[in-house]
């Protein structure tokens, strides 16, 4: 089991990645990770997977067949959950506008560094808590940075000829998302001139500039919420891809825990309003503690209760429990929503 | 001088409140703080306010007259800077999206109360940073927490029953904004027991519901930002007011600065694109230390050595600087804009 988390922590954000659980019949709880088609790895006592790969990654793959990430194979319900949730930030510049964008990148948990030329500011970016700040001249910064399909690129230099040298180098990088700041008149100057230095028209067209959600913003940290807002909205456009934090596979894999056993709780599928989406995953440790949340409350008090329980038992390892928050009784109890959820608990 | 800026740290935050300064002639830097149409203090050498106090503010308060904070009177021109910037926000709750809204909250300026009833979950309030946590039934937390035209409520408990306690109140108070979590059904449910307690339909009609701009968000972290996008929004909708963030008052009025002489430097009108708009504030003090920005870059270095030289000089009290950012030495020195803006300093 830890060798398949093993997997899932170290896999390729490059590649398309998605993990596959059976949530009812004799087979639930078994589970794999497939990348880019292949099946990497599956849980041992299973073997169900590898008759089935070709058929199961298509099914997923097909947004007509994989509905809220639920597939029906053989009459067997697979959660396909797809991998790439970390977004990589990227931030050209660490002026006023960059620092409120550090921050909240860092709330959401991104990765996020920061390119800047100047010491001082450089020095403003690792004080707001940048993952990596490359402090070196634009280009030679930048070649550092790999880009990917979770890289999420902000320019806000200090100036238009900074932002074209960022310019002409991202638009060749793979990447999810560009967003350059600036007035309309400059920001078609520096992608016109970025079209003659043989940047793609077709990425130049997906630039997002003026950078941010129209919402007036006039400070910087107002610019700093806008330019995150538009970024969440991109990403949340795509196929919805949850994944597991950093901090819940740190925690199943750190060495000196591996012996304590943990049960991981997936929300595998909701119907109605629920606080909380499908993918969404909360750790559970022996002593209470919590990594993640499914939307707290005492809908989630009723899933710790499941949890400590099947921390205590020899015998049962994985669980779907069914959540109602439509009746009276949720209402009562304070309940937030008015929807159903299915909920996975494995104990690891 | 000290009192002008003393009555304008002390002025009631629910009533309309300008400054009203001379940026060119004779009078250059005469000033005069109004509130509800009552001049309330100007500066001493001037008397040139009281006789046209009643013209004075209707022309500021009148959209077609006041262009971009600037009117003409007499053939000078007069730049009125409406105050009321800063935000009092009230988050109801402290669950998992109100920790998020703190810390945004926070980054912006704005002054941040919470009202929760569960001690653990007020002390995250508290840890995150809020100005003010009251730890009492949202009845009781609500009675204490007076409304105002600047002070935005977001409703964000554990149950619908609480929203419905803070909503009934909280729609008989004075307020900028009022928003609340929830599912369209559930929000309608308690929009309607709303109608039939007492609530004044108008406000009701108002409500932001499902709270935050629809950019998709799912996690705590996301909704936070769509919120506070939402807040921004509307917060900069209304007439555009700048005036004097805390931070400034304080360093102007602390008694151990009283004797140093600072420059204040202000953005009173824009042609094209800049950085920063009307209103923009920064104060120099004689050590070089800058309280807030106009914007970064070059024109902020230039306009800081302007500030040394009259901090220097004996005569010098307010000046008109006008910045070009249009130009080829514009570009070569990499500054981010198109535009040409007037810098008004004055030394205090």
């Amino acid at each position: 089991m830890l060798e398949l988390y093993k997997a899932i922590a170290d896999c390729d954000s490059n590649q398309r990645n998605m993990v596959a659980t059976v949530i009812d019949g004799e087979a639930l709880g078994q589970k794999a990770l497939f990348s880019d088609e292949m099946l990497i790895c599956e849980t041992k006592e299973s073997g169900y997977f590898s008759g089935h790969a070709e058929t199961i990654w298509n099914m997923a793959s097909d947004k007509d067949q994989c509905r809220k990430g639920l597939i029906t194979l053989d009459g067997r319900r697979i959660y396909c959950d797809w991998l790439g949730q970390e977004i990589h930030l990227v931030i050209c510049g660490a002026g006023h506008v960059s620092i409120p964008v550090i921050q909240i990148g860092l709330m959401m948990g991104c990765e996020v560094t920061v390119l800047e030329d100047r010491p001082q500011f450089a020095d403003n970016a690792r004080r707001a808590g940048a993952t990596t700040v490359i402090c070196e001249p634009f280009e030679q910064g930048l070649s550092q940075v790999e880009g990917g399909s979770n890289t999420y690129f902000v320019i806000v230099t200090r100036g238009h000829r900074y932002d074209q040298t960022c310019l002409d180098l991202i638009a060749r990088k793979n990447h999810a998302y560009i967003g350059m700041i600036g007035s309309r008149a400059r920001v078609a100057k520096v992608k016109e001139t970025a079209l003659l230095n043989g940047c793609d028209k077709a990425v130049l067209d997906q630039l997002y500039s003026p950078i941010g959600l129209n919402i007036n913003a006039e400070t910087p940290v107002e610019i700093g919420v806008a330019i995150m807002a538009e970024i969440i909205e991109v990403k949340n456009r795509k196929m919805r891809s949850s994944g597991y934090s950093k901090d819940i596979l740190h925690a199943i894999l750190k060495p000196e825990e591996k012996s304590g056993r943990k049960v991981l709780v997936t929300i595998v599928a909701r119907k109605g309003s629920a606080p909380r989406d499908v993918g969404t995953k909360m750790l559970v440790t022996p002593e209470g503690r919590c990594i993640g949340t499914i939307g707290g409350g005492c809908m989630e008090s009723e899933v710790l209760q499941i949890a400590f329980q099947m921390l205590h038992s020899e015998r049962e390892k994985s669980r779907l429990f069914h959540v109602d928050m439509t009746g009276a009784d949720a209402e009562e109890e304070g309940m937030v929503c008015g929807g159903v959820i299915d909920v996975l608990l494995e104990v690891i």
